[in-house]
């Protein structure tokens, strides 16, 4: 980046005062966006899917997002790999599609073939002096966390260590590593990929625009109220594993570490599941034989959040396609027994968070049609926004070492 | 702006010709495009509407171009404000239709809650030292001119005082305080915002382009016969207030003063407002007590123009929505009593300037591909093209003025 | 362009290795693809259509690309004639068509009126010192070669010359001077013109991309194999006029010579023609009175190809949209006196090439969004890709010139 960019961008976030929302060039900023690419979504770990959506030897997903396609394949050992997805003679993707099963990754373009491991296989009527062992596709980090699978675009990603300490044992008490996938929905959003993950990080907004979530989920009530209800429900359920709370989210994660976090709040009185009337939706997923009335909440590195109630399982991944749009996928998992029709409606799994994320899909966009005015100021945050303001602080902290 | 952006559109205001249609760096630069919002759409005043459309308390309108949105709304006391369309939280839009009835401004993202003056009326869960006062709506410059609003961006806006003096007693007398909306239709033109105001200045493409106006308006005729069809109208109607000529457009304004037009023009023999066949369409508007032929023109502010026939009004309303992209408002205004169905025929009143702005969106847009060409150069005006060159050689001393 | 404009250019032909791949920034820069503009698009010769298109005095077609339009016409001497498609007043584009019949050409605007010739005719209320001689159409260089016409849009052309004196007659005995236009079609290419230009110049891609070609063309075999019928397929055709080769491409033209090659390649056995079973589809054209199992390819300026079977010609002309997006526009000739339905059957007339061409479109396409990645670097072409690589060379060659 140029001096000029690294200076504007060093400047706005010297302007920008804590405790409001972020001014508008964090918003509409060509060289912030492309800072944010190569420090934030090329640095941190990125959820990918589930080892579910793979099992088999071949089993391929990609994941796509700005310019960048990530194959993810079980390759002829078992293990999960990622490569890039581009062919390393003229460029083209070699995968055009979401998920599949390959023996190899032949390109549609001039046929060079890979295997599943990455390696160069074949390629015609190349000069006598070509290398296959250097024309291998571009290898990308992975790892699995539970069934969890992770990828990350750089060459010296932050741990995962604290989090496999920290967590291990309660995601396989929870059964996260025996998941199935019952749906997987994206969802194009209008706005700048920060308006989204802004979104999900607070409940302020959950009561006036989330009528179906507030109707279930305690978290959605005014912070006093929540408070109460959460020290009711974890006096329940002393001793349970479930019941932990570990903050290494943003600027409290621990230096060298990826961030995360990982909380368990209640429903409301009566709830046991994320559905229309708040009942059980399908089997008990992990180690669990009873609901308990609340909902585990889970964030692996800045970009992934999951959602585990007692009989299913929600992820959420939030990515830039440019400066203006972004996505958000949604994956909805059920224990790896369940099955479709027979022990859940897939309607009634899918009902609440696809109304929720539509829902949240035009508010994003109105909030950037505001911010995007020339009157835009940042404003105050509220008592209920403390979760997003941790995420800026850390956003401005990250940003400004970027432009050193 | 940046030093060389000044340099360069000084450059570009020195090398323009006067008597020729703008280079083509006026219709394509980026630069000039954010200094034209700046100085020209941010500073003049911009025709929102009609007091009819808002007579009760609650009743609002939005005014949407470029990437900002303006709330016109009558407040509790009866008086009609304007506010800019952002919450002060975060920044959302408040007002997602184009038109309404309210009692408050609830934000549809967090619930913030505004009173029709503005004031911030409700937000949860704020720090104990949020100040309300502070965080009202961004107000917006209005006022009405005989039931016209007109709404300014700036917080200096150069005064209507000589518009009112000069205009208040013929608009009374034309009714046009006394009108209701039959029709509003936006147009919306795939070219540079001049492109399109410069159609509208000019009827040297009217016998060409638009038949169906030729009919009708004596305007379309050469220059000598239509100065002659005026004399002859005038001298029929000695000492009607109707018959009046203000030339304050442009570079004629007063100093501090917004610039303004006034005319009255003849329509061809036997025909008596804009319609197909030129017949009657609508009762007649304000004191009228017979057609006499002639229809009268009035601009107040560069982007706002209205045609007043005996039966009803038109309203021109013309807006950037990006370098490349702009908007034409048209209002078909009839006496406030008039009914469709009953008095008039909504499809005969809307007949004439549907067709036309129809036409001129496409002429609009086939002069914007030609005007994008390696090859354009800036061509000789005619003799019919001196009022759109008033108008372009004001916005270049204006243009001039804003890089010094 | 800026002097850091040319050393970005001169340093990025700098690190660009021959034998590889372009690198990304000569797909995404616009700086570059500006320079591509004026260095290559308006300075080489662009195949405009068959003057069989426009046989009568006043037939016209229109040729665009990136902003321009050219308007090519059979002039009142029957001469053809090339213009900017643009009116000398405002600059409206004046022919709206992409082919018609004109007497004069009267702009939609303000009815400026051009003869065929691009003298101004008639100019409406023109001051009285304006200069029709000075306002006719910009004009265009234009030449026919054998019936194609080329326009070039630079005021100093190459010569075309060696093109006349080496296939004059070739193309004369093929009957290219007496065809008939049976089909056109425009596909519109999501990538950047080179990627669509490269990928017309190499049939490593062939065989696994374009089944339907590779079971007629021998091209399409390994580089052995066709060598050895391309051989074989000369040596049974001594002394015919057909059976020359002349390589003049890129950076083998003269000096001052427009660049070109004519070559004559081998069908598959007992294939006649460019059809789904190889037969022959329509009637034999010029001069010839056989089938021979082959068909001669011709290029002729950086952009423009044909492919001529023994009852069928194809052109292929490759343009610019924007940097992200091209043209390839496919026309198909048979003889003058053949006939649609009775002759010919149009449908399978056109069947290989627009299989082929959509199948390259979305090779194309999944190109583009490869070398749009970070992590995309440019790779090592293969022995069947030297006649890219030939253009390759010349590319960087001349902007490397450019940036001088």
């Amino acid at each position: 980046m140029s001096v000029s960019s690294k200076q504007k961008i060093a400047n706005a976030v010297a302007m920008q005062a804590s405790g409001y929302s972020l001014e508008q060039i964090f918003y509409k900023d060509e060289d912030i966006y492309q800072a944010e690419l190569d420090h934030f979504f090329l640095k941190h770990w990125i959820f990918a899917g589930h080892s579910c959506q793979i099992p088999e030897i071949g089993n391929y997903l990609t994941l796509n997002f700005d310019s960048e396609s990530i194959i993810v394949v079980r390759s002829d050992d078992g293990e999960i790999k990622a490569h890039v997805n581009i062919c390393r003679h003229r460029g083209s993707r070699l995968c055009l599609d979401d998920s599949g099963n390959a023996k190899r990754f032949t390109c549609p373009y001039h046929a060079w073939s890979y295997r599943l491991n990455g390696d160069l296989a074949a390629a015609r009527n190349m000069p006598d002096d070509f290398d296959y062992a250097k024309n291998g596709l571009h290898s990308v980090k992975l790892e699995t966390i539970g069934g969890l699978i992770f990828i990350n675009l750089s060459a010296n990603p932050p741990s995962l260590s604290a989090i496999r300490d920290d967590l291990g044992e309660i995601l396989s008490h929870l059964g996260v590593d025996r998941l199935s996938l019952a749906q997987q929905k994206r969802y194009v959003i209008p706005a700048n990929w920060k308006l989204a993950l802004e979104n999900y990080q607070e409940c302020y907004h959950c009561a006036p625009s989330h009528q179906e979530f507030a109707k279930i989920h305690a978290m959605a009530r005014a912070p006093e109220d929540y408070a109460r209800l959460k020290t009711e429900y974890w006096a329940k359920h002393p001793n349970n594993i479930k019941f932990q709370q570990f903050n290494r989210y943003f600027g409290l994660a621990e230096v060298g570490q990826e961030g995360y976090q990982y909380d368990r709040n209640p429903l409301l009185s009566n709830k046991l599941s994320g559905r229309k009337n708040g009942n059980a939706i399908a089997p008990l997923i992990g180690q669990l034989d009873s609901y308990d009335g609340g909902a585990s909440e889970l964030m692996i590195g800045p970009f992934s959040f999951f959602l585990i109630y007692d009989d299913h399982v929600l992820a959420y991944r939030f990515l830039p396609i440019s400066k203006d749009q972004s996505i958000c996928d949604v994956f909805w998992f059920v224990d790896e027994n369940a099955q479709s029709g027979r022990d859940y409606d897939l309607e009634q799994l899918t009902w609440l968070w696809d109304v929720t994320t539509q829902a949240d899909k035009t508010i994003i966009q109105n909030n950037q049609k505001g911010v995007d005015s020339r009157f835009y100021k940042s404003g105050r945050l509220s008592e209920m926004e403390t979760f997003q303001q941790s995420f800026l602080d850390w956003y401005l902290t990250l940003l400004a070492l970027s432009a050193e």
